[in-house]
Order: C-alpha cells, then structure tokens, then sequence
C-alpha cells in the first residue's frame, strides 16, 4: 500500500495510473504537479488526485512514490531537482516511452541514489491528451516493460510491478536498449511517417481538394498524427539513434518499391503487399503473442 | 428502374451495390459474372445476385447494366470481350479506383462504343473483400465519383448518378486525370506506405518480439495493409505515374525530417507535428469539407 503517491504530469498516462490504483486501494493519497493549473484542477474535480502540489520539493517530502509522467525532455530537470528532496525510502518511476535517455538523465541527476529509480513503460498510448482523458482501465491486459538498473533492489522492483500488475498490465522485463530498438521500429517510426504523411498532404495546394475525398484509411493510418506534437517532439529526440535507423531501413524499403512501380513489376509489387498483409494478419491473430 | 443488372466482380464494392438497389427496387435481377465460384455461391445464398451468369456474352445479352466491379487489372480484357456482345442500349459503368487507365482500356476495347462506358468510382472501400463482406448501407454518405467522358449521353450520366444516390452516395464529378492525382496522394500513396512499413517490420530477425509490443497506433495505422494484394497492385500500376511523384514527395519530406532529428532541431520537429495535427483535427472537424 501506497501512503502517499506524487505524479508529475497528470495526464492520460498518469492520471489513469492514480485512478486504477485508488480504484484498488492499492494508494492512499495522490498528490499531483504539472505546469498547467487548469489541468490539474480538472484532474482534483475528477477525483484522479487529492491536492495540487505547490512544487516538487514539499509534495515530495512525504512520498513513498514518484511517479514521473512528464514528456521525457523535461526528466533531466525533474532528477535534478529531485536530487535534493528526495526522501531516502522513496521509490521514484516514469513512463517515459524511451528508456536509455531516461535513464541517463536519472544517472546524472541523482547520482548516487540512482537505485531509488525504477525505470519502466506502459504500452497504452492514445492520441487523447491531459487528464481529462484519463481513464479507468487504460491498462488491462496492456504490456507494462519494466527496465530494472542493476542498482534496483528487488523489493523495489516487486513493488512497482505489483502496482502495475494492480491495473490489469502484463508486466515484463527487458534490457533499455532492447526496448528502445523495438518502440523505435513499432511505434516512433510510425508516429514520424503519419506526420510526414499529414503535413506533406496539407502543404499541398489543393489540400482542400484532396482532404474531402480522403477515406477511412486515411483517417486510421493518420490517427497517430493526432499525438501531442511536444511529447513526440521530446520522444524522437530522446531515442533519436535508433529512430534514424529505422528511418533508413524504411526508406531503403520505399525505395526498392518505387524501383518496383517504375518497372511495372507487378509480380513482385504482389508478393510485397501479400508478405505485409499476411504478417499483419499473423500478429493480429496473436501468432505473434505467444 | 434496371431490368437486367449484371456484376462482373461480385466483392465488397460490386456485391454492396447490387445489395442497395435490390433492397430499394431499383433492379429488378442481377446475375453475378466472377473468377472464383464459391465467392458467387455466397453471393447468390446471401441474395446479392439471383443467378451465377456462365459467361460474360450470355449475362450481357440481355442488360441494360453491366457494373465492372472487377480489380483494374482485368478491365483490358473485361471491355475487349464485351465490345462484341454489348446490347446497343445497355449502360457499362465500373467502380474502379483508377479512371486514366480504365478509360483507355475502354477505349482501347469499345472503340466506337465507348459512349456507352460511363466512368465512376465510389469512394468506400475496406481491408475486406468478398461477396461474404458486401452490406447494405456501405455508401451511404460516402463520395461518388463521376468521370465522364466527352461521348457520354446526359441520359446515361444521370441513369449512373440516380443509383448511387439511391445508395445513398454523395455525388460529384470531376476530370479523370486529377480524380487519379488526388487518390495517388489520399489512398494509393498511404496504402503502399502501410505495405512497406508492415513489411519491412516483419522482414526483421526479431520481428516476433517487435510484434509482441507493437500497439493500437500500428495496427490502425496499418489496418489498410491487410487490403487485397491483387487489387493493390493493380491499382499501384494503373496509376503509376502520379503515384511515383507522390512517393518521391513523401521520401523528399522523409529526407528533411531526417535532416532534423540529426541535427536535434526540437523547435523545427515540433512545428511539423503541430502543423499535421492541426491539419488531421482540420480535416475531421470538417474544415476542408464545405
């Protein structure tokens, strides 16, 4: 049981996280920190905190847990500051969506109490943003990737996994950079096509035109575009190496199939498109899952 | 009124049609023409078509409308074999997602008929297909497009024009060659980008595991790789062309937001998601739909 909890940045991801755990008694009290005054008072009427704290220093001085849900460019800041208030039983985590860079700042920040940092995300994203989307449930049977130091204790670790095992996540472990190779190729690499995609069609001039016959795969294949542009901003800088991989291997691949369209190879443009929409239909139907 | 309506592709786009002018009395029988007999059984068990036509010749005899609802591809041959047993009377239209090319497939087969050949695509497609996936109500409010040519009769037109407004299609025309620009850039474009991001993914020695955490934002923003292969090829080399400078404008914008994350230019990022968010909620709040 959580005595008292401290999120920074109470939006979809944490604020869905104090929700579930107050849900499940699992927390006592949430405090909650952000920049924007009007967020956090949406989130104290909704019941998802029970006080807005002043700053980070007083808020934490009673925490037995921090959790940081704030976009990853602002962590170096928060570990700074932590630093010197953090109480010496108090676990800190995140939810960033990249880990190295995360990691690195707690490292720099913290210094010698870098054990009392338990680095992890959940795999919920939406491009619903603040806490007003915030909801009951995000969690269940999404992964939860925990990213232990070797400095974790495993009491720690076992806390902050049960937490999360709390609201409905699979929770697994897997090494940082691992896990940074893997979100660039399935989620930044996506997220950076469905804006390019976006603004490439809105800057044309007949924008107008070519948005009112836009259909349904359009729209799904842009959802994404939607996402918070500073969030994404901070996410493709953060694992900025990996995601230029990825950014190569597609383009490499685009390339090969433009070389397939100007030779009007229409054998191979075939097996292409039956190769992606077999593995696609794989993964859904969970061969990929077990 | 249609007396005789013959399908030559009884799927999702074909099959749904037959289904909304049957249910509102438009037609009076519809004999189903197609490659595969199983897929024009179901359509005859789900009452889409009332007899499976032996061939083209025979079905065509007695027509008054033959829908081509076939991939683009087959549409050579289709209007070649029709051009010998086409009724002088008898309207030919077609759902093709392409129009240069069908137009002079056309031309290329009805030679002097080609009056008779009334172009259109709706614009309502689905990763489904199949007689099995046609359903009542799929163009309600969705975009018909008319095409027409220099030959077509006013008649004619508004004969085609009538049954997708029966289907509840909202109906438009426009010139054929920039019906093809725009859908390279709003469909074709997007569908092949799905093809090779699925593909490039699942081509990866630890694809597995990559597919294991791969979220909602891949899946809706590959729902459009699950489309038919056949189909997509066909479409991919029938508009070739304006496909080919869409794709070189997507990998020039790919070019130049990789320039950016290089250099860890956070502001210019930025400004890009913000500029194709903004342009996505514009577009869906229908700003560029009056």
């Amino acid at each position: 049981m959580i005595k008292h909890l401290v999120v920074v940045g109470v939006g979809l991801i944490g604020g869905s996280f104090a929700l579930d755990l107050k849900r499940q008694g699992q927390v006592a009290r949430v405090t909650g920190i952000g920049r924007s005054r009007a967020n956090l008072e949406t989130a104290l009427e909704r019941g998802i905190i029970d006080t807005i704290g002043d700053d980070l220093a007083s808020a934490v001085a009673s925490a037995d847990l921090v959790m940081l849900a704030a976009p990853v460019g602002a962590m170096p800041a928060l570990f700074a500051e932590l630093a010197a208030v953090l109480p010496p039983d108090c676990i800190v985590t995140d939810a960033g969506s990249t880990k190295l860079d995360v990691i690195a700042a707690a490292r720099a920040g913290l210094g010698a109490r870098i054990g009392q940092f338990v680095p992890g995300h959940p795999i919920a994203g939406a491009e619903t943003n603040g806490s007003a989307a915030a909801r009951l449930g995000l969690y269940a049977d999404k992964p939860y990737i925990l990213t232990p130091l070797p400095e974790n204790t495993p009491a720690d670790m076992a806390i902050v996994e049960s937490l999360w095992r709390g609201c409905g996540a699979d929770v697994v472990r897997m090494d940082a950079a691992l896990h940074d190779r893997v979100f660039a190729a399935v989620s930044h690499l996506p997220h950076l096509l469905a804006f390019a995609l976006m603004d490439e069609l809105a800057s044309r001039p007949q924008a107008e035109l070519y948005f009112r016959y836009a259909g349904a795969g359009l729209r799904d294949g842009t959802r994404i575009a939607g996402s918070h542009p500073e969030m994404w901003r901070d996410i493709t800088l953060a694992n900025r190496d990996a995601l230029l991989e990825e950014l190569d291997a597609l383009t490499e691949k685009l390339k090969s199939m433009r070389a397939l369209v100007a030779a009007k190879d229409g054998a191979a443009l075939e097996q292409v498109f039956s190769r992606a929409r077999q593995a696609r239909n794989n993964w859904l139907q969970g061969k990929y899952n077990d």
